[in-house]
């Protein structure tokens, strides 16, 4: 049995995603195959109930797109810093936890890597993500604690 | 950084442990400190209810001590096979994903390594007790996938 060789980085692009790919690579085989995944939540569910769904409101398309582009534009520093090549950088578009569960399984990923937060405040609820791809998981999980409460 | 020094194996003793155990070989540094331990709950904790609490029903003390050292039995044969010293092989007694947590913070451990079930009837509670690890930790947890559904 040898170390795994294909891995899946389960990244928020925030400040603390530098963290989690590092620890990705200590594991990872020397030749392995990794790929960093982003998903992005449609922003019409995300604020559901909170911003009125009328055709008044038709900015958040547009939202949309430009945010999407700014987060390629990091998932790409990422991928260029850390030696990922363009073609193993993947946005993702539905619910986090089933887009990476359906990833995994269609790219016979062995090892999901995702970050997940201490407990306070907003902070548990960000975490859930990593407790949720946990549950139904085809492989193993390495869930990699970041901004830890002190 | 350096890859993980100091490792838990949080063991169920069941005939899969030993697939847990060689993935935290895979993923340690050369000289890791990798410790194994099994947490036994009280008897009469899992039976509260089902067993009479009474003292007609003293028979589970002895039973409870025959386990402790069928246990011990199979926690040392891990052990020699994996050439971890007796000192680092621990029979913990407490509710599991506490008792876990605790071990954890008091030795500094950077990673717990658990298995987890897949989803199928009795399992899906056997497989709680990695969610309930994850919940709290205060390092890095890695789940392996043991007799996972097909």
């Amino acid at each position: 049995m040898d170390t795994y060789q294909k891995i899946m980085v389960a990244l928020d692009l925030s400040s603390e995603s530098e963290v989690v790919l590092r620890k990705a690579h200590l594991i990872a085989g020397s030749n392995a195959d990794i790929h960093l995944v982003y998903v992005q939540e449609p922003m019409d569910n995300i604020y559901v109930g909170i911003v009125p769904q009328s055709a008044a409101f038709s900015g958040l398309g547009d939202l949309e797109a430009q945010l999407s582009e700014e987060l390629k534009h990091k998932l790409t520093a990422l991928g260029d810093k850390f030696n990922v090549s363009p073609g193993n950088l993947h946005i993702l578009h539905g619910s986090p936890a089933s887009e990476i569960h359906r990833f995994a399984n269609e790219n016979e990923v062995q090892l999901i890597v995702i970050g997940t937060h201490g407990r306070k405040g907003l902070q548990l609820l960000l975490g859930s993500t990593a407790n949720a791809v946990l549950h139904g998981a085809g492989c193993d999980v390495l869930s990699v604690k970041v901004g830890a409460a002190s």
